[in-house]
């Protein structure tokens, strides 16, 4: 695969085919241990998808998480004075903010029901991306769990992507989405929070308009953009509807990974 | 149409169609005065597209702007005091800035090559959405023009879907979408800009996910969502493609408004 290249990932076609983004059918509900990518290769055939070099696949990350084991018992779990002194804040189980806590690098603000903080792998979010569920990791539940966000989700993708290439001779990209509220806007929206074999940022410096005036906005979120699309078909409850195939992505692909989207502290602009 | 009704509107079926977005070929070059109902009607038609109730029309709001003479001539712009002091700050041309601030509330942020304001409409943006261009309103430019947002995105969504209720019978959803940089996150991603006949929020306030655990995410940002997803096929100089069809949002439409994506102040994490 090529490497970014400003000049050509940019030219999409005048002719554009449509982008179509259909939701695999028949996902069971996913345990620890199982193995995604034989289960994403069945519910491709089930909905009678042959894979093509440039489609892309979005993976639900609470799937991912599942699969991967990522789940914390909320009783096993005891609270640092710090997570007790945020908790107060918050007004959040002290117990959920420990695990958000081990989960982050750095709390960015802490407000009645609101907790911001910079997550490990880098990027920003509610929470550190952790879930409630009340369902452990083998099935029906009475016990109360927290669901963390996968350990490596730019590897989990680069995985994923092997797998289906191993199938399908098909070079594919594959992003895991999660949803992400905005500092600005009401509502939240699809992003990626792993990345492989997909551009996650376009990069357009140096480009032009129809008229040869240097486009001032210079780098597109891709990545994000078809997150938030794919998000449009999983709906909420994303366990329902987990994987959706997206053909028609005019750009071609080329290695990405989540730290393209990751903007540097010293241009953040909320802190 | 009915009302927001959080109950049904987010349970969309199991067995989801694909969601599908058509970029329209043929439109020309818009200017001031065009009527853009007609000719995105033209462009359905010459892509063999038959309107049905439900479907979604993402417009560029380069093309609105410019089809409502939203164009300002730079060299006819006089700097304020004040925008002489933030283009000492932020290095950019004094009379560009006094065209963004007469576009604003507020100036939330200036750093060098970075503006960032409350938007008259209500929304946190750079620029506040203005746009250079060495096109003038009525074609090929020597001189230096500046493209403002639309007056009221919502009426002209309003307008538009009227004209195609009228023209067709469907009840369709119209938005505009801008590209819009985020707080946190490297690039830009589509947003809505203005809404109607669709919900620009999803409200899942008392849902609950497959296993009856209260849905911790209550709002989508669906508006935001479909703009995401039109953005990849509009691409940036999104004159090439301005106008997307979308097909099989699977949610029942209804009356929205771009308000509903707009934080109250006094919940905005970023002041």
């Amino acid at each position: 695969m090529r490497q970014a290249n400003s000049v050509t990932e940019t030219q999409a076609s005048a002719q554009t085919p449509p982008l179509v983004l259909t939701a695999l059918p028949g996902l069971p509900l996913i345990r620890p241990g199982d193995d995604l990518g034989a289960l994403i290769l069945a519910g491709l055939a089930a909905a009678a998808i042959k894979l093509r070099s440039g489609d892309v696949i979005a993976v639900a990350q609470k799937i991912v998480s599942k699969a991967e084991g990522r789940q914390v018992r909320l009783a096993e779990v005891t609270p640092s004075a710090r997570a007790l002194e945020l908790a107060e804040v918050t007004q959040k189980d002290p117990r959920f903010i420990e695990v958000v806590l081990s989960e982050s690098k750095e709390v960015l603000r802490a407000r009645f029901n609101t907790l911001i903080v910079e997550h490990r792998l880098g990027f920003v979010c509610a929470n550190a991306g952790v879930d409630r569920s009340n369902v452990g990791p083998h099935g029906a539940g009475q016990e109360e769990y927290l669901l963390c966000l996968p350990a490596d989700p730019d590897a989990t993708c680069r995985r994923l992507r092997e797998t289906f290439r191993a199938a399908t001779g098909a070079e594919v990209g594959v992003l895991i989405n999660d949803s992400h509220g905005r500092a600005w806007r009401n509502g939240t929206v699809g992003v990626a929070i792993g990345v492989a074999g997909l551009p996650a940022l376009l990069d357009m410096r140096g480009h032009s308009d129809l008229f040869d005036y240097t486009l001032q906005v210079t780098q597109v979120g891709l990545a994000d953009e078809l997150a938030a699309a794919a998000s449009v078909l999983m709906g909420q409850a994303d366990e329902r509807r987990p994987v959706i195939h997206i053909r028609g992505v005019p750009y071609p692909l080329r290695e990405g990974n989540l730290q393209e989207l990751i903007r540097p502290r010293e241009l953040d602009l909320f802190r």
